[in-house]
């Protein structure tokens, strides 16, 4: 049976401001992208998160990004080598305590927002995070963009990395996302995004923009969780792989 | 040969600011308090901290304190239960990690400024700590204030406590320190202050401002080197421990 | 025809973080006490509700905290007055300088959460907060707890105050509000509310919890804008006013 | 008599650390770019260096940077328009109710660090810092980098502009700074850095760094203070000025 990684970004509550509904959301992934406290999430917040993740089995990324709570983290910026490093490195750590005392553990990495866009063709920043998952514990798991030069940069690099597509976003003829800024750029139909996904997952294809087909190789699928549409696009995505046979499990084989 | 460890605040750069000479200090102590972020510390600096603490085989502590940068953690304040614990282990987690990429590893907890005040006294703030670090990896070590109720309560919970003594402050015919506030509560004089030492380390007591003499039980002394003074003060307290005949070595047993 | 004043907290939102309807409170309030950026508030997200206020001709009080995002400033702190009076002059300039730019201007100060609490008793820092608006602007309106001391202490030392009632809360025999951990502390009618408001306004006493009625000097009333329950609560109680005949007005005769 | 202004980056400790000695270079320049608390100042230091500017009738200018504390405002980052426009009027007119309060008033706006050479460049950023500026008071003088397209730009859209040199770096035969990354690009010498600016004063040409003279229309010169060498500097670049009959005053020739 072909099995699916499913993932989200959580725990981007903070302090009096709720985000998401983490409950919902971790009924339908495999895998939670937990925030670090560096863009989002406090570390109460964080490990109420943890623990309802723990009691469902499923798996904790640490969802590191730049040092902007005002700009969620969304914010190009240029940090220099040593202070992306311990910036990343400090965060993994904490998630590890609260995952700890929470009875879980931190299996991967995935970067958030703009580091995330960044680090897919800026191979700077890409070794910064590279270097930092190697110093603090060379076992955790990078997951990527599909498609993007770190994929390459970081399995060099002696890390395993795992390989993301977006459920609701269109994809170029050469694989690559659609810009924001272009029409048709984002998906909103439910059934036509889940039929996608499962092809992607059976076929290893996308249908792209132009009506082609365009090879993605991804282990896990990002689904959003911040408005109540998204929860139900996210949850229909679940009960169609479900219905279609494969099997929603975390990359990391762990819980 | 009788032992003592020397313990001192480290890591309290910001930044672009400057505090304290690091490298200095880590020439003199056996064990070393390095801040967590939330008070002092950017994890960049705490990184080189933590390298220049691992090459001297200097043991490390996690100064964790109040999220409180502007008031650099000497403000009181009343976070939850929940909210300290999470505090407390997450900045636990984040030394950690940094302490794992610099090649050693923390081995105790020293809560810092105003926490420290808080918990030698308030059993419930003083019982989320406690928590916190049973919750994050129960074998490290708690270090108090000798002679507050917080080393007992510690102790009951199932932690290992070392309690401290400070090298400059004067102590009352209880075994208390004399408040910052009364007249004399600091001491200035280098050659005082590592006598009194010397002798609280092979007598077990302090003279007390009125003449008397205190017993305190304490495994480690803390000298500060946020002052040229201050650094020559807590270097002149290691040569006439050195000369006494007594070896400097981290309670923990651990570099 | 009697007039009072309904006053709400806004502008609360921070960066990605949304909180309450200020669109929707601003059609119902008179006064809004505009969060600063200490305990909640960014600047852009401040200066869309200060337009919003401009267009309504709703009075603009700066919604003064201790610097606590995480915590919301609802936690107690203990800043010198030196910081305190810092902070409160820094808050206050900032506000006057986005109502400026939002064609509108500042005409009271409302302390939030602890730093309000603490100032209606605590003499010390409610000095520290009387001084930092005699030093930014005399002219500014204090806002206070109704019957606590503060309203005089601000008034001799020369403050114009407003005092202001909660619409949703029980009080005491004695004028006090019944503390939140005692049961019935909080009503949940609209319509048992929207009465007892009516009758203050028009008879200056509240019925207390004890079945009596008991005088409370209040020129402005408090209503919550942070759940769509809040907001309905809010709107039916201006309905009432103005049903009564009641004008709902600015005290600060100012738009 | 020829009259020149001297400015300097002052204010810029925060809570527990300090950065250069306010004190001493408020005695040396006539021009005061004082930190707004987003990239360093705490409101309480902050006053401090107001009133001691106040004192010796030192203009002051609100030295805006982005909402970067750990970055000291030195890393680039892309904020929207939105937000660059409410941080900076957010910061003007933060400074602007401290300097109330001390007695004195804010004349000028210095943007710093990353934000400042962001903007002689970029014409987006730029505008919304213009836009700020208008929106918050016009008649506030913008200070900008001799030379840089900002200049002309600033002027344009209505705000009076103040050109500035730097007296420690080398020049381009262009007019433009010789990139700190270049061989050179720093003068260490105070007596050849005095005897340039005294040319610049009275000439309007800078030596450049190939030998030539080049043209440099500026009415303020830049000094720093974060080290006894520069503060050394500073002062013998002031005693040369009056040696050589040059006036030092303030642009804005508002105390």
């Amino acid at each position: 049976m072909p099995t699916i990684d499913i993932n989200s970004d959580l725990g981007e509550s903070f302090g009096a401001w709720t985000m998401g509904d983490d409950s919902a959301m971790l009924d339908i992934v495999s895998s939670a992208n937990v925030a670090c406290g560096f863009h989002a999430g406090d570390p109460a917040g964080i490990l109420k998160t943890l623990k309802a993740a723990a009691e469902r089995g499923v798996a904790i990324g640490a969802h590191v990004g730049y040092r902007d709570l005002a700009g969620f983290g969304r914010r190009n910026m240029d940090p220099s080598s040593e202070e992306l490093i311990g910036d990343v490195i400090y965060q993994i750590g904490a998630l590890q305590g609260l995952a700890k005392a929470a009875g879980t553990r931190v299996t991967y990495v995935k970067p958030h927002g703009a580091l995330y866009n960044t680090i897919a063709i800026d191979a700077r920043q890409g070794k910064d995070v590279i270097d930092a998952i190697l110093a603090v514990d060379p076992s955790l798991v990078l997951m990527a963009l599909a498609g993007s030069p770190l994929v390459a940069q970081a399995r060099t690099a002696g890390l395993t990395v795992v390989a993301e597509a977006f459920a609701d976003r269109a994809y170029t003829p050469e694989g690559n996302l659609v810009s924001r800024r272009e029409k048709g750029s984002v998906l909103h139909d439910p059934d036509l995004i889940a039929t996608r996904m499962v092809r992607m997952v059976r076929e290893g294809v996308i249908d792209a923009i132009d009506g082609t087909f365009t090879k993605v190789d991804a282990q896990s699928i990002c689904v959003h969780g911040d408005s109540p549409g998204a929860v139900a696009m996210a949850k229909r995505l679940r009960e169609v792989f479900e219905q279609s046979g494969l099997s929603i499990r975390a990359f990391s084989g762990i819980a």
